[in-house]
């Protein structure tokens, strides 16, 4: 083939590629994850990347609509690659109705993709792992999805979050309290004070009276009432903000929502100052209907939130007029791999394998690879050099990688049914060794 | 929202979605295969599901141009959903050669798209579990394959397999033995030998003779020589067929590289009736050069090959003039999964659960979590009923589940901070019972 003829390696502007150390780190995430999901009982289900536009795009926002990888297939239908888990959860739940056992826990560890504007840190494709509990409006299911949260950061290793924690009908009984009424000048407001983390709350007062004219007054009672932002959950805190439950009965529910979750929580074996109370976080207006959460790591706040949720009322209104109401999270994969890297928590190998065995004749491959068969039945990742290479060429392989140990098989270890074993973090060698000897040190 | 608005929840022809049940066998099918993969040294990479069009077109066969499901992006790109794992793969390590240690190995577990007519038990898009080993001509690497796709059927569970091996270099020189010296001719031959199994000799007779014009004692001698297809690998075996590496230079180099692999599979722990050499065997002609293998379950014959592969010469070819070969085979996880069901092997819960607290009332719900998060703490997964539903209603929901236990929180439990354990096999109920001794009889 001629030298112009080839095709330039690359991948599409938004799209990557993971090397083994990611991908590994990535996968061990994953596996960790889901034996945290499962352990509280809640299950898989799978559903195509590609469906047809109908379905996935009445539930998506304007935003969406824009960056979606719509496209006629060879039998000209219409479709489009999934943009999140939750509209297909939406369709499998309604198309399963009556195979499925209600309430329903799933989870899904899945990649969806959006044609956002390129920029650093934002992808095209990227893994969103979802949990949701279907078809129960009890405050338990809330309970819990705030545990699975706590149990799958503190089992990762992360020692220093917070979960913030609101109700969106405390934000719609609080514009109420002060006037504003109707659903769409709530939603203004709600937009404006989402931003009240990065913009401040001067700002956010400036805007309000700007945008949408409010009075000062208003204003200030307003940014007073959302200040609650930073307060442990307790006893105390419930009945130092019990006075605004007789504000108007959506105050009533949400703050009383809000207390019985926390009667489920306070009993627990967590570290209670990590559930935080924060009035002025909003998320998703016009989808979310009751509790709401966000997760910040204490140590890196500018990443903002890897883990948000909450309730929301009417899952499933696109395909059916039968009401289903859930709660679920949705941690965001790509942005906490990227924190538990930036926290030193990530192993740093590109190999699975702990021991690397060195062959310095093929004649002993047999040998060798018998060797490696025995340390795998005890459980101890091993890997073989493939070929006879010069010693020195095999030991920088695996300081590359990062196996602990070479195990090496030369001439004399071959005769005498021995091995060498070299420690690759000391440099200590231990020669001679029988298999059960070497079983010994590596098992340590 | 109007009845007639509703949108019917369906999804693409030959696209499917995965029930818990399903879902659950498939993932942990996948979690023993990684296990057996990164037992071996093999490492994870992810490359998108997305990429250029001629990226991935060019080494793809005339069918597969067909069957891609390509179109133009927001961007106007001409984009492809990948079709398979090994394509990627080319332009992976050629992308990344400098940041790559060869040998590399690699695995991928991801979902491919191919738009095939959709027929019973074939989907567009389905999920393929690939392992290779690029840059290396040693037939360790081949023994290690072998060794791979063995340790993961047996891991599965599966007693009877065969993994069916053969050398196309073997093919090759049988031909030219017998005057077929042409590549493309010898192409034809092998497309028809393959057919062996599914229309038997006499009829791949007829056709050599009427499509190809071969002489009748020619057909005979060929059939002859591919009929050594049942045969255990054996030192015996390689004696009994040591004259025909003297016909020509194929014949030679293919039968000694088996075995060689041979040798190092021999001592293995390993049922050796499982490696069986087949000379009738060709596979993806054009592509594989070396050792070539399939492997097919003994109660399941008419399902196909579970586990294919071999080496081939030149994988990245279309992205650089740097030879590389390699050798890797891949798990067609769908019918592995079939397989499974139909072995009995599958388990068949719809919960990844075994405990499942049952409340009665709702201000029991504090206790139940707290009872649920000891179980958990002690590795057993429990689930809690969300609501205080009736009895029978949550009994009915672990039945149909698959729980193995219920465990019962009503006043008297509550009261004496016991709980009732149901054993929801034999029906049996421990009244009264402490934490303790509650794990005590689930950990048995």
């Amino acid at each position: 083939m001629a030298e112009d003829s080839l095709i330039v390696p690359r991948t599409l502007s938004g799209f990557r590629d993971r090397l083994p150390k990611e991908a590994m780190a990535k996968e061990k995430l994953i596996e960790c994850l889901i034996g945290v999901f499962e352990s509280f009982g809640f299950v898989p289900i799978e559903t195509p990347h590609l469906e047809y536009a109908d379905i996935l795009i009445k539930q998506g926002s304007e935003e969406i609509q824009k960056e979606l990888y719509r496209f006629k297939d060879h039998g000209g239908r219409d479709v489009v690659l999934r943009f999140d888990q939750t509209v297909p959860l939406a369709r499998f739940i309604t198309q399963y109705k009556n195979e499925l056992d209600l309430p329903f826990k799933r989870f899904a560890v899945g990649n969806v993709f959006r044609g956002e504007r390129a920029q650093k840190g934002r992808y095209r494709e990227f893994t969103q792992c979802d949990f949701d509990f279907i078809g129960s409006d009890s405050i338990a299911c809330d309970a819990e999805i705030i545990q699975v949260i706590y149990t799958s950061l503190a089992k990762l290793g992360i020692e220093e979050f917070t979960i913030w924690v609101n109700h969106r009908s405390i934000l719609n009984g609080i514009c109420n309290h002060f006037g504003i009424i109707e659903q769409k000048a709530i939603q203004n407001v709600l937009r404006i004070i989402d931003k009240i983390d990065k913009i401040g709350a001067q700002a956010v007062g400036d805007e309000l009276s700007e945008t949408l004219g409010l009075q000062k007054h208003i204003i200030t009672a307003l940014l007073e009432a959302i200040s609650i932002k930073q307060v442990e959950a307790s006893d105390e805190f419930f009945k130092s903000i019990a006075y605004m439950k007789k504000w108007n009965q959506e105050l009533d529910i949400g703050i009383s929502e809000l207390e019985e979750m926390f009667e489920i929580l306070k009993d627990l074996e967590m570290d209670k100052s990590v559930y935080r109370v924060n009035f002025s976080i909003a998320r998703g207006l016009g989808y979310y209907t009751g509790i709401v959460y966000e997760t910040t790591l204490n140590r890196l706040k500018t990443l903002g939130s890897v883990c948000s949720g909450g309730r929301y009322d009417n899952l499933t209104r696109t395909f059916s007029n039968e009401r289903l109401s859930g709660v679920g999270a949705s941690i965001g994969l790509d942005r906490l791999l990227v924190a538990l890297g930036e926290l030193g928590i990530l192993e740093g190998r590109s190999t699975s394998a702990r021991v690397l065995v060195v062959c310095m004749e093929k004649r002993f491959f047999p040998y060798a690879h018998k060797i490696a068969q025995s340390l795998r039945s005890s459980g101890i990742y091993t890997e073989v050099y493939p070929q006879a290479a010069k010693l020195k060429k095999q030991l920088s392989y695996a300081d590359n990688k990062g196996h602990e140990y070479c195990l090496i098989i030369g001439e004399s270890e071959f005769e005498t049914h021995t091995m060498t074993l070299k420690n690759m973090t000391t440099g200590i060698q231990f020669e001679s060794l029988s298999l059960l000897k070497t079983l010994e040190i590596v098992e340590v």
